[in-house]
Order: C-alpha cells, then structure tokens, then sequence
C-alpha cells in the first residue's frame, strides 16, 4: 500500500492522480490533500471518496467553508484534519506514514512543502517543475542529503527517466525533449502578433491547466524543462536538446554514448507518467491509461525548433545551468506575466520582452540558499507587477 | 578485455563485428574466426589484424588454401591453429577463456557450436536467428541451467532487449516488432507474382546476407523472429505483434503492463546492436556507430502488417509456440526453398506454396531432444529439395 499527500488536488494533475488512485484502492492510500479556494467543491467530493486524514486551504475563512461543504455532505469531520496556509500546506506534505509527495501545484508555491517532505526522506513525485527550476540547486543536494527519490511527472521528464531505466547519466550522449511546438508551430511570427488569449488555450494535443497552456504556446514551457531536466540528470545545457514533434506521442528519449536511442512512448495523457511515478520502480497493470496504437496514429513527425519564433525558449536555455537565483527569476516574472496575460492586461508576443525586462534588472546570487531563491521570486514578481501591472493571484 | 570468438566472420555481421573490434583494440580480443569456403582471401586478412588462436574452415582442403594465403601474407602460422569441419567450429566457439561467442553464421550451422558455448557457459551474441526458431525448446533451458547469457544480435530483439532493461518478462504487456514491409510492401499479390530474384534482393534499408534478404522479401524473416522472440523473451504469439514501419527507425518496442511503451531507436546499421551485444550490459561509447538526426528522418510512419499477402509470415505465426520440431522444419525448407529461389529454379511467390507442403508432409515430434532437431532438419531438407530440385549449398 503506497501512502500519498496530493498538493493541488484540485488541479488537472490532482484530478488524474486521484482519478489512479480510485482505479487503485487496495494500493494506494491518500493521506493528505491540499487544494486553492476556487474548488472547495471538488475537494469536498474528495474528501468524502478518499477520506485523508489532514486537509490544507489558503486560508481560515476556507476552512470554515470547506467544513460546511463537508457537513452538508454528512461526512464525519473528525475523520480529517482540516488547516490552512503555508504551515497547512508543509502539514500536508509531511504527515507521518508518508511515502510519496506528489506535487501537482502550478507555481512557486510547490517549493516549501517539497523541500520539507524532502527532509523526512519522502519520494518526490514531482508534477511542480517549478521547484527544480526556481531551486534545483537547493532541492537537488536536500534529496542527495536525506536519500528522498525525486520521480518525474512532467511527461517529458518521465520519458527520460523510464528510458534511463538500468543506466546511469554517464552513459548519456544527449537527451531529446521533445514538445508538440504549441498551438503557434506553424504560425509566422507577424501572425503571433495578432494572436488572442483564446488562440494561445488551443493546445493541439494536451489537456492541461491554463498556466502551463501559455507556457507551451510561448515554448517557456519547453525552456523550464530543459532546466528541470539539467537539474534532475545532472546534464550541461549542451546535452539537452530540443525536439518539435506535433503528434506527442514519443515523450522524449534518451541517446546513449553508444549511439543507441532509447525512448518511451504513449498517448498523451497525464495519467500514464502519474501512475509510473506513483508505482515506481514497479509497472503495475493499470486499465485507466489508454493504450497506444501507433498503426491508428500512422504517421509521427520531427523539426528542429526554432529559436527566433520562441524567444522565451531561447532565454530559458541561455541561463538553464546558471547555479544561481536567474532561474528563479525567470519563473517568477514567467508567472505574473503569464498571469497579466490570461487577465488581457498585455499582448501574447510581449511576454519575452516583459521577462528580458525584469531578467535584466536582477542582480543573481551564486550558490543560492532557499532564502535566497524565496527572495529573488518576491522581488521577480513586484518587478514583474511594475511592468505589467497586474496583481499576483495565486 | 572481452575475449571473443566468431562464427560467419566474413559475412555480414561478422564484418561489421570486426570492424567494432578494430574500432576497440583495447576492449575486444578476438579469440576464434570460422568462416565459409568462399571467401578465404578475407578470411586471410582477418586473421592477419586480428592474430586469433583458432579458425575454422569447412574441409581440409580449405585449411590448406587457407595456409597458403596466410604463408603468401608473411604471416606466422605458428600464432594461430587451423582446424576445419564441424569440429572446428566448436573449436573455436569453446576455446578456452572465452567471454563471448558471436554467431553471425545465417542458417543451420549455428546450432551444434551454439550449443557447445552455452554448456561453458559462455555468453551467446545471437545473430543466427535459426538457432532459437529451430532449436529454441533445447537451447534456452540449458542456457538457464548453465547459466549462459544470450544477448540477441538481430537489431528487433536487441531493441526489446535493450527498451527491458531494468524490468522483467511479466511487466510485459506486448512486444512489437517492426518491420520495413520489404521491397514488396506496396506491390499488389498480382505484382509479386512477376517479381525477379533482383526485385526481391533490393532492400529499402537495410544491407544484408542474400538468404536474409529474400526472407525479408517474403516476410519469412519477420515470422521467424516471432519465434525467435518467443523463446527470447519467454511470450506467447498472442503478445507478440508485427508492425509495418517503413524507415527502420524504431527497432522495435515494449509495451509494458501499465500502458506505457518504451523503444529502441537508431539508424538502419548492424553495428549498433552489435556493439550493444558485445559490451552488454556496459553502454561503451562508440564512434563506429551513426547517429540518429530524427529532424533529417523527419517522418516516422506505421502500418499493420498484411498477413494475406505475407503468407510466409502467417504460417511462422500460426505456429510459434508450438514447442515440436514443426519450426526446425519450418526453418529447414524456407532454407532450402530461398536458395532454390536464389538459384532462379521457382518463382518468388511459389515460396510459400513450398513451404506449406514441406509442413504438411512432417510427422512433429513434441519436446524435441537436439538429435530430434537435427533429425528433422535432416530430413526437412531432404523433401524441400525433392519438391524444389535444388542441392543444399553452405
């Protein structure tokens, strides 16, 4: 019986993980759940099906709400511990038993609670790349430190780690990241200028939050994971490459030293790298992760990326090894940017500039500690607030 | 060091095992050659880089021509032992201190020296698929008991090999093993009936032995690593699926019980899973073996295979698993028969007809000891040329 906590229960990654874990009762147990205030609702329901024995919200007044929604449902309150805010969230993550973390929150706000699950030793299943990007070089020595396996969700990240299965990051000559190129692949760059909130949702193949939707349309997505990945296989930037494959159905791969390529391969469906990272390093036979057919897909197709369309994906790689608070930075304006840009405040080809903006303002520290990195992300986000005017929402 | 020796050194994959040799002086002693009656000349030269203890020809004849080419080469006899027939073969695959024994023979002749290796317990680098298809029911129990590793050559079952790592024959779902489709791939069955022997020689990726490539042509060779899989990996036929897949990019693939799939990919060149084969289970850098540029392949596409057309690949089918004599026999005729071909006595598409007769006529034997396989073989060989008319030439 593996015990989970879920931090973004609520969320797409939250949805499918519990989505496994009910396909899954006798293995899989759910200890902890935490969810934003816009879904009281959902976690409700959650709470009622999973019965988790500690419960975070953002806030007091949440609980008091969540408590309501629970008694209206009959449910025995004293089943579950309900808390709140930032302490809420590390209760969560850090409950005794615990065996995996699985980190499904979009944002910043993944970090803290990893990093103490971390130190009680609890595998990562880490949905949140947020946490590797901002504070990889934190996070990465923590898991060393405290022997705690960090297990990728991000399809991506999930493909390499499957197909590393038996090896080791020496016997790397390159990885292949692959991404579907976005809803603007084949648009010209004259066109992007014109490209709407509603053009920049239409992801061609992935159902996915709105955050991560905008970082796919403007390729920072890719960009994170290529500094998620150098923290995660310990790899230069220059044994990270980029490659643009419409149908996502090879997730990623792997080229050896001794030329041979070893990739995974799927639908894309979230489910499949979640239930891996749930049950690994066991394959357990799942019926909820739709199967492949590649004689129905018929046809897969590659390109080189390119650099000058998705600038965000070019800063991304320029700074992805840099040991220092610049990778924080990036995430953080990204966010508040991304944010301005999902409330119509700026216009969608405009976001490389607004984070080359506040990029070029920060002064990085070396070597960062968490505190360091916690500080950067505060400042990243009021700079990014000056420039685009909008409040953070979280 | 890897000590090794090699069976068919001047064929296909025996030159392109050589070449990996040479390519690691320092990693790979060559023990042991045994080659064909044909080509001395090339035999000579190997013996002359390499410096191997034993080689083996067919006669003793052969050993005396082969003399006087090394004598011609100022070579010094005393360095390397000459022996022939079937004795010298299983000289050289059970000269002492042997790590390795690459069987890059094609046909029958695999069998007995095969056999001899694994009961030292030496390691098998299997690219003589004939030796499992006919003899698989014998071969793998004793690699079991004496504990021989038997690491497969054929660039399909190296992929599997190689996408398993790490997990296990009962996380396996399916395996799927591609296919170009041959020459003959978008011919009409009305098309194949006027093929001449140079339609069916022309591979579209891959450079290989005669015999190997006409199979390929009917898809035999297809069917015939459905049984060599089936011993490998311990599956029955109804997990093992044929995919048509044009480019010979994806070598094939494992779908495993959780939905997700893993594959091998890599340039259409032998030298890949043989150098795989001769370092497992190290990945040892290569710069002999081609890179993969996915963005230069550009499209990667997938067909079901068509079983009315490729009859040789239904009958291989139909009866893989059957653990008799009926797949030596299969192996035997389709021997005899390709070579009848080859010899321009029968059309292409009487192939099969032949084929079927042959099995129509065979008495199976359940359980087979290797003296039954040999037997059938024998005899399988005896009727394939009263139908076909054509003498067995090694």
């Amino acid at each position: 019986m593996k015990k989970i906590s879920l931090i973004g229960s609520t969320g797409s990654i939250g949805k499918q993980t519990l989505d496994i874990a009910s396909a899954h009762p006798e293995e899989i147990s759910v200890l902890g759940l935490a969810a934003g205030a816009r879904s009281l609702d959902d976690l409700a329901e959650q709470i009622v099906e999973f019965k988790p024995l500690v419960v975070s919200v953002p806030t007091e007044d949440d609980t008091v709400s969540l408590k309501d929604r629970l008694a209206q449902r009959g449910y025995n309150l004293a089943k579950t511990r309900i808390v709140c805010g930032d302490a809420g969230l590390v209760e969560v993550a850090t409950v005794d038993g615990l065996d995996t973390l699985v980190t499904g929150v979009v944002g910043f706000l993944g970090v803290r609670p990893t990093y103490e699950a971390i130190k009680k030793g609890t595998t990562i299943a880490l949905a949140n790349k947020e946490t590797l990007v901002a504070a990889g070089s934190v996070i990465m020595p923590l898991a060393k430190k405290h022997n705690a396996r960090i297990v990728p969700v991000d399809s991506e990240h999930s493909a390499i780690f499957q197909s590393l299965s038996g090896f080791t990051t020496r016997d790397i000559e390159s990885i292949w990241l692959t991404g579907s190129g976005g809803p603007f692949r084949t648009w010209s760059i004259d066109e992007i200028k014109n490209a709407t909130r509603g053009d920049a949702l239409k992801h061609p193949n992935w159902s996915m939050g709105q955050k991560i939707t905008i970082d796919s349309a403007t390729m920072m997505n890719k960009g994170l994971e290529i500094i998620e990945a150098h923290w995660l296989f310990d790899l230069p930037a220059e044994k990270i490459e980029v490659l643009i494959h419409p149908q996502s159905i090879l997730h990623s791969a792997v080229q050896f030293v001794d030329g041979s390529v070893i990739g995974q391969l799927g639908v894309p469906d979230m489910r499949l790298p979640i239930h891996y990272a749930l049950f690994h390093p066991e394959r357990v036979p799942s019926g909820r992760v739709p199967r492949l057919d590649l004689t129905e897909i018929a046809k897969l197709t590659f390109e080189k990326p390119d650099y000058e369309k998705f600038r965000c994906l070019k800063i991304a790689k320029e700074i992805a090894c840099e040991s220092s608070t610049v990778a924080c930075v990036l995430n953080a304006a990204n966010e508040v940017i991304v944010e301005a840009f999902l409330n119509d405040a700026i216009k969608f080809h405009t976001i490389p500039d607004h984070i080359i903006r506040v990029l070029e303002r920060h002064k990085a520290t070396s070597n960062p500690t968490l505190d360091d990195i916690l500080e950067a992300d505060r400042w990243a986000r009021q700079e990014a607030v000056s420039l685009v005017g909008t409040p953070v929402s979280q």
